[in-house]
């Protein structure tokens, strides 16, 4: 099955914003062996949106459209399918009625008219209705017998609709094959090291494939197979995961996907432990991580962001003597820090971070050193390191190294050391 | 001038990296006048690149091609503009020699001969040597008179051509006009409702042009501009943004595309006041927003997450009263929270969040339920709402609703009242 891609945004095209649409759903198709083409981006003008779901659709069996169903007027991507597909748009009665139905959830005011707009469907288009949003999706076959799956842009709408609806349809009629992926996630080594140590199982390899994907303080290492059934992708695959963890084990956190903050919940909760933090540079980072998971409450139990020397005094108990002499961002202060917060909260584990972000020096230390520390009954320790860039890295890469020294202690791993530069 | 983009590697179908430099070009383009028409993305596949390239090229005046210039087998761009401009590929002998000598810089081993492909040219093409990489990039003029600029899809590689030879050589060809882009955001006004109070302002207006751009809480309203100079862009936008001002002025945060943190940090910074958050079901993630803008430490002081009712009582001073009565998901819980945060913390502003983030239930209320509060010497105002969808978009909304609150009590506006039905 050939797929086009279609991304209808003024915004996209101005550079305003980045397409990470456009990957996700590359990538979900890949998974489950639908070949992707080419890729269009267009922007909000009708003639033009006409002209290129047009062209895509002249190629492919199935062109998904993302963008353009909200419910302005420069949302044209309804007009334009219908126009393609030479249909008429209809008001939907259903959809009316959910539009105005989510509207009194939010809202006491009237319905503003232009919302509307969104319950027009081509007629006869299958439409698939929002859960989190408002905008209907919409699936319209052409005359030429290529079908077009229209969904919102907003991503979390989007993602919706896909693994609702679109994606398992797709899969079904592809039919046969599967492509399956398992994804190791990696903290604490760099990605052309993983590339590295890995490189002689996958150079003659062609199925598993294997693809590196780093982003901030982790690299991702996702192992591809394609196979006959999930049975025969996972027989591909298994052997290769478990060889994979021979020779990097120390630093996978997650063979599932998890995220690391996913993870670290995951082994307290099985080690029926608690937590909480004390956050100087990563500012409540830390925090907000771990309780943006679904059952955080099961093993986090608080934080104090102590941002002035006071705090840390008044509320962690860092002593005087720490403040004074090696300061704010030391490995005393880090571990003092991390002993308070457990003191304060009761908990069983203590996380803390404390540095200096930038972009101006801090507590007589340049931007990027960062100390992060764990205490509980039976350890407290503190590593000390640098990190080169800008802020929002310094911040990122300081929550990857807090997180991973929990994830670390939780799972019997050794416990990275300090850079002997810090 | 109208261009198209061009973006070349299986990679990118395969959804394995994002395309950012086709972000980054479109943003470039827009900022010296140049109007991006449309993008495509194509696979290593020499006839798709061929039809692609001379589809844009068909539309565009300029086409601008980013990758498949290296030195693998895989690398087909050279190969696709030759043929489309009917033009033979000649081994360059300056560029050849500069090949090899960049790779005894790199290595002792002979160069394998598959790299000596870099110095292949359509003959009668300029060249633009390389600095960082090794592949140099082309420019190529087609007989219908379009231009195709291509670069190496490496995104410092790239960026080192665009800015070096490219968007000089564009900008001195479109010859004086401008873009102008003002961004205005907004908070507590949805998409719709914005895009129906200012209609009449864009019905008929071709220049400047708006668009809407929802996200998570908020709403960005971008006015845009064409014009033979900045200044007389700016003549053309600056009515405009003080009429929309004058008919949503309560609800704009920024007119300078500042996110919601950032606005209050300036207003913060401007009134010499400070801060303290007490989270609970956001977690740290409002103070992790305020602490990622750099010199955030001018303002903010510190938070308490408080995740439990103990801590709620014990560090913020939540009364006993208030946990047995309405319980912490309550007003009175949310108005104490606030005050405590600035007490604990000597801060002029306590910011408090208490609610249900979901997916299950919590101190007696259903998911989405919110509550957020703020406290000075001169007010203590609390607001309930109910947000709809997963855990993600209800910690996002109460956040936005948090610094909204702050936002809106430091630039004077009327602060916004809990719905009836919390």
């Amino acid at each position: 099955m050939k797929a086009e891609l279609v991304s209808v945004g003024t915004e996209l095209l101005l550079g305003q914003i980045d397409d990470t649409n456009a990957r996700w759903i590359s990538e979900q198709l890949a998974a489950i062996g639908v070949d992707v083409r080419r890729r269009y981006t267009v922007g909000d003008n009708l003639d033009r949106i006409v002209d290129v779901i047009g062209e895509a659709a002249a190629e492919a069996d199935v062109v998904l459209v993302t963008g353009g169903l909200g419910p302005t007027q420069d949302d044209l991507t309804r007009d334009a399918i219908a126009r393609l597909a030479g249909l008429e748009l209809v008001r939907h009665p259903e959809i009316e009625e959910m539009l105005r139905e989510k509207f009194r959830g939010f809202s006491a005011d009237p319905m503003p008219t232009s919302n509307l707009r969104q319950a027009d469907v081509p007629t006869g288009a299958r439409i698939i209705r929002p859960e989190r949003g408002t905008a209907p999706g919409l699936i319209v076959g052409l005359p030429s017998g290529s079908r077009i799956y229209a969904t919102p842009g907003v991503p979390d709408e989007m993602v919706e609709m896909m693994t609702g609806t679109i994606l398992p349809e797709l899969a079904s009629s592809v039919g046969g094959g599967v492509i399956a992926s398992r994804v190791l996630r990696v903290a604490g080594m760099g990605e052309s090291a993983v590339g590295e140590v890995l490189t002689d199982l996958f150079d003659a390899s062609t199925n598993p494939t294997v693809a590196y994907l780093a982003s901030m303080g982790e690299v991702k290492v996702r192992l591809t197979a394609k196979a006959a059934s999930e049975q025969a992708a996972d027989d591909l695959l298994g052997p290769l995961v478990e060889e994979v963890l021979a020779r990097i084990g120390d630093v996978v956190f997650s063979v599932e996907d998890e995220s690391l903050e996913e993870s670290v919940l995951r082994l307290l909760a099985r080690e029926q432990l608690t937590i909480a933090c004390a956050e100087s540079l990563t500012g409540g980072s830390i925090s907000g991580r771990l309780t943006g998971v679904a059952g955080a409450s099961v093993s986090f139990v608080g934080s104090v962001v102590a941002y002035t020397s006071t705090a840390k005094r008044d509320i962690l108990g860092v002593s005087q003597g720490t403040l004074d002499g090696p300061g704010v961002v030391s490995e005393a202060c880090a571990l003092e820090m991390a002993a308070g917060a457990r003191r304060v909260f009761g908990a069983d584990l203590g996380l803390a971070s404390t540095g200096v972000a930038g972009p101006e020096p801090h507590g007589g230390q340049r931007p990027g050193t960062v100390w992060v520390a764990l205490d509980s009954a039976s350890v407290s320790h503190a590593r000390g390191f640098r990190v080169n860039g800008e802020r929002d890295r310094v911040i990122q890469w300081s929550q990857q190294a807090a997180l991973d020294l929990v994830r670390r202690f939780l799972d019997g791993r050794p416990l990275p050391v300090s850079d002997p530069t810090v």
